[in-house]
């Protein structure tokens, strides 16, 4: 009758598709750290006795203690963690418990608790990230004037410095902290007290139970309270952003670990290797964390289309936000992780670097600004005599600085001796001094920056 | 320095996001099932003894029975479900165990495990849908000639009936059908004997284990065979757009059971209570499936994004295939069978279904249309004059039917006694009779038909 | 050979999927600006002779004019708007316009003119949104206290105020506006100088055209400001969210427009007709809000899957950029104007939400917070005896405060008198005083705040 | 008032969110082909005369030439394509235009329209697709021996042909032809006929109009005719699934045409060039190819969520489907056509093939399987043999044909001097030949069998 695997029947589906203490145990920590604040407040305001709040407190300390001791038997029938934990009180303390729901209601409760959570995660993410950027201005520090490929296309477009390109993950993860802190400043408004949509006629506090919580501030509507959840879109879309940042990254690497590139080798603790070629190592890590972004992106992608065209106040499709955040915050923190440790370990290859760095011509852009510079060239004639001048160092199968002066000035005869100063990779970037520019001494000025800001 | 939960350092952290045992134990009997088929091919082409063969099939059927009896010891050292099997099949069975992964590679294994599991959840899929248009058919079969609203825009447009509406749902979940249908014709080539990529020198023979699987043929590229999860995403392609078919019919669910509604009163086995408002019924499992095509897409999205760009062959990133298939399948079971529960519990309420129908003038198309017959006015003339008409009636606050014929004669002349015939809701739905309308003869006709093709 | 539409060759279909003229162009005002600046700038600097820059500057200023007057030509082969631009100014100028390109590259010049759009986009975003703001405080003001039934589940809870219910939109859009606020400073620095990827060695001074172009700073890695859109993803995850609340604003507005709830009219600007119907209005403009979103989602989901796993710098793959976010800009800006048109003109319909606010035993937690309050109960045993007395209403087929105190007094002996004073809707609104509750002089302090806020 | 752009007020803005012409008007061939066929069936029924139906057809052919010849005014104020066309038909003939739209709707036009705007983009695809198949089997026939790595993880693993790489992808996108295949026969059934949403009462020939559009039969079910949009839907999946296949090759020719691998040289005609480096060839087309991917994902997202939990039947969000479409299958079509372009045109390099094919201790697996038939290990044994040998080659700097017979006889006893003959790269994809192997006789086969496909 069912098509298949619920051959129990209709309680059996009923329980499977509707019951949410299976994932939401994960809000238990929160769940009564609100019960707790709230307890507190409805004693300072004469709701509660002194006595019953205090029977309460201990209660959930019980009942948390019982939990992170995993002892704590979760029912299914009681549906949620709100109503387990609860349940459970009534069970220790008696009448006392069943005066904790006064002014309240489990739809303010689970916002209250989501919020709690998803919070600590824009935290988490934040220190996350940091653990990697300093990975990163490690490896700058190294190489902070080994010269390497700046490709545009993945072709060689211009050398730059293997430092410079660390710092471009650095900075790209540096607004990606900045993200994770505007939502954590934007949700940190307590829904507490928006009871099941309208208030509540109990002259409870509001702003004592957010202050209580960490809270900036009661939320100022109770219907916005409760329906809402772009607090959990914001860590979402924060997170995908992130997860972009270190898919390319990872991309990166894969490609820098090939055997045609070998600009970098892998740790062994973040590779693979096959028992039967002892040499090989596979980047695995890198290319999981590659694919992490899908995972991520998938999350936002569904609480995104749960989440539209839903008339207000709560229903229960809100209730799938929860294991896609829950999944994507893991993701993340393991993604980080993982990257903190790749960027760590690996070892750049200094000579492969170089070796690249100078092929294609790649100081052809310094040649055109050296005809502009020094010979007054209109920029777009001094890019049509480089390009000549490539084509002919081309045509002999040689690199740039490798014609002489007299088959350069055959081209344009205000080239002098000096162009050569121009020509090998390290004067490139030596040269490129502009603010930002990939200069080694740029480098280290942002490097010092960084470990000011990061600590 | 990892920044957060990673204390234990790089190891945790690898294993953590590399080992695939936590998930892909469910391909257990899969797995089994193809290194069965694989062993006694091995045997029948000579390159396994008939006693190494008859070893390893009874190691791997206790392997299995372990399995099933939650006796294994998985291991997340050995990585996955497959290293996990062969380990425990060499302490079984020792040498002959050692000679199992002659002539394949985990590449073309899991390929093939992966297929049979889709494979199955298309067939699970099918036979799941089947059930949900049974119980529309009941539906349909209870309330063939009850008449109730078409909407368009949420506003009334024409009478329809109970039992044609149910049917359109048949017919889209009959495409949905086909999807699954067709996916998984086009996935039923087998994998196995690709070896890593590039095939095997062994004399294999891939026909034979192709059929013993149950597969039409072997895949023809063994590069291809291992590369692409194009038929896992088939297999959500087809999800995602039967949770969008279930997403409407929740939603109208949703508005049905509302209080200004009252269409249908959903059952108590899916609806929710209120422990304060006891005639309360939420329709939880309605809100819940609507919001499940999220999900169901999030994965799709997800693997979708993982798979883009990959350059040819295996690459670790296609780890990530399996848990956004094995979630969005277990919802999508989940949710045809809530949903027919849903539909089978349903009460619909033809009295408020009739009353909703006759409103808002709902019938004026069926006088415009009795005008282009007995009048022969053109359409476009007839349709003015039916506004003419109605803006009459709704001036003098009644219903089309209530205007005289004097009143109607006096827009347009050509009106007779035989228009009323057509201005109630059941002439109207009567009167739809072209292939595929309304009509209760037509629904009848329909509901028959299904019948004989659903068994 | 090319499999259908270009049967012009290669050169048709490299033009076709290479140029971005067609719709580059629409970035003419922003390139002139940055070139404008980037000039003064190269003169401060001595880079430029005040009279180049200042025949660059008057040649500006008329492609300016060209482009707004619609005489520009365009060219495809100039294939972007830099080189079109760039090549009209040689062609005014002569040799100055050839010397503009100093120091600078087309990667930084897009880079900076793309920012500059997105960063007025979010301004137009936060204008829009403000409009729509006053046009719900419009509507809160009028109906303060208007009571109308609070949904969960789309049934009957609790009742509130329409002023109430517009202000909970007031609340999403003021984070939606801190949204487009938070992504445009993080936005706002300016990569022009960034060069092809490595900085320049001309001594260009980026503060200065940072300064010039309003953004608060140069980026300070010019790998980074070359290669990364995720300014562009801010701006697009914003404009989602945002589009999620408009999506549910607009399914409330045409549930609330059905004939079933009438509880609003909307404007027959905002709805269109149908010519056989002439009483007919069908809220075609909520609908179609409550499907943009699925425009700009896809835009963004489009424009993440773009990045992902994209090596630095510059690739080509990053010009399908613009497309997504123009189209999803004009989108959310329209969807902007159409939501505030439709507000400011909808008239709600205060009879139809009085009648069903207090439908369903809307007041039956107000009864229970009574015995809390007044009778000492603990809220779970109140919420038991309400429960009770809600089914005895409901057998006798009448509402609660028709119960007479007797028959209260059957199931709970505390039952006093007094109680029938919270069984009104009105009363139910009027206590739901807590911070952010329901009461209509809770909502009326809001609207005060929010006028003082918006101006 | 309306925050930004429109300052011309709601009229202004209701038509810019409402009208369709500006894109609808892509469907004028689609449309009146179906009003021709509707005519033509009115008359065969006796409804219309059959002087008006000549008069309709004449009418609609004059229509068509004015559409096509660029000299039709469309109006905006008419909507859509279908009362452009209706009301332009009426001006040229007069009262038989006003009689062509009797026993229909818009919303049957549109649904057919459509679906036959969409049948067509899946037989371009397909053809598109045959193409690009054509070109690949092309390279195949190359370079069916021309020996190249085969990667996992990007890390060199086995030798494989690059005829044999090729062939991969002719299996991928015949998979695709066929996922358009299914949604051509899944989509051919024509909505016309089941008018507005109930049918009609007209005696109309639906399997006449049905007939003479090439439709397999009409649809069964007037309310699912109009409603559903899944046949949208699965052109958009398809398209996905077919972009991320594009997406994979455009990847490969990315990394291949690197300065570091240079397995490729991509054709000036679809790269672009660089004036300063005129070597420099950019795989533009590639990498644009890599990101279309993005954009039919996008659309494909963003119509799924339109849908989303749409009611019954028409509703107006469903006018989001159509630009989705139309830019997608641009974008498919166009990126069909560049691949097979590139792919045609590309130089595959045989030497850098081979040279990286012997890389990486390549056939090692050839070695171990040597070790499983000439001296009868169990495989696992085999792998840990050869391990040890890659170790030895490895510290002495070699690669495993470097070592001598007896170097390796010290590792293990059983090895003879024939093994050799299994070490070579060339040796290695001979022995291939299982059933879909990489072997040149097995590719060359599989060319033979394609070439007959594809005719």
């Amino acid at each position: 009758m069912w098509g298949g695997r619920f051959a129990g029947g209709p309680d059996e589906i009923m329980e499977a598709i509707n019951a949410s203490i299976g994932f939401d145990r994960r809000l238990a920590a929160q769940d009564i750290a609100g019960s707790r604040a709230h307890a507190a407040m409805l004693a300072a305001q004469g709701i509660l006795t002194d006595k019953d709040a205090e029977a309460i407190r201990e209660g959930l300390l019980t009942v948390l203690s019982e939990i992170q001791a995993g002892t704590f038997q979760f029912s299914t029938a009681l549906e949620d963690i709100h109503m387990n934990v609860e349940a459970r009180l009534i069970e220790l303390i008696g009448d006392a418990g069943r005066r904790l729901h006064t002014g309240r209601s489990r739809n303010d409760q689970v916002a209250t608790d989501f919020r709690l959570w998803v919070r600590e995660q824009c935290d988490a993410a934040i220190e996350g990230i940091a653990a990697l950027q300093k990975a990163l201005i490690g490896q700058a520090e190294t190489g902070a004037d080994w010269v390497m490929p700046g490709f545009t296309h993945l072709q060689t477009a211009q050398p730059v410095t293997w430092g410079h390109h660390m710092l471009a993950y650095v900075e790209m993860f540096a607004r990606d902290v900045s993200r994770f802190s505007d939502a954590r400043a934007r949700m940190n408004e307590c829904p507490l007290g928006a009871a099941a949509l309208a208030g509540t006629s109990f002259p409870i506090d509001r702003h004592a139970t957010a202050k209580a919580l960490g809270f900036d501030r009661p939320s100022a509507n109770s219907l916005d309270a409760v329906s809402d959840r772009d607090f959990a879109l914001d860590f979402l879309s924060a997170a995908s952003i992130c997860a972009m940042h270190l898919s390319r990254l990872a991309e990166e690497l894969v490609i820098w670990s090939s055997a045609q590139f070998r600009f970098v080798a892998m740790s062994d603790r973040f590779s693979t290797g096959s028992s039967i070629m002892p040499q090989k190592k596979n980047p695995d890590a890198a290319e999981l964390l590659r694919a992490k972004i899908g995972r991520i992106f998938g999350a936002q992608a569904a609480l995104l289309m749960v989440m539209k065209g839903l008339p207000l106040a709560y229903s229960k499709d809100m209730q799938e936000d929860k294991e896609q955040v829950f999944d994507a915050a893991d993701t993340l923190m393991l993604g980080l992780a993982a990257m903190t440790g790749m960027v760590s370990d690996m070892a750049a290859n200094p000579e492969a670097l170089r070796g690249a760095a100078g092929q294609g011509f790649s100081t052809a852009t310094d040649l055109a600004d050296w005809l502009v510079r020094e010979a007054g060239l209109p920029f777009r004639d001094a890019h049509h005599v480089t390009g000549t001048l490539v084509a002919k160092a081309e045509a002999k199968g040689c690199d740039l600085p490798d014609l002489s002066l007299a088959e350069m000035q055959e081209v344009h005869g205000a080239i002098t001796e000096s162009v050569f100063d121009v020509l090998g990779v390290d004067n490139s970037v030596a040269s490129r001094t502009s603010y930002g520019g990939t200069a080694p001494d740029n480098v280290r000025a942002q490097i010092a920056t960084w470990k000011d800001r990061l600590g």
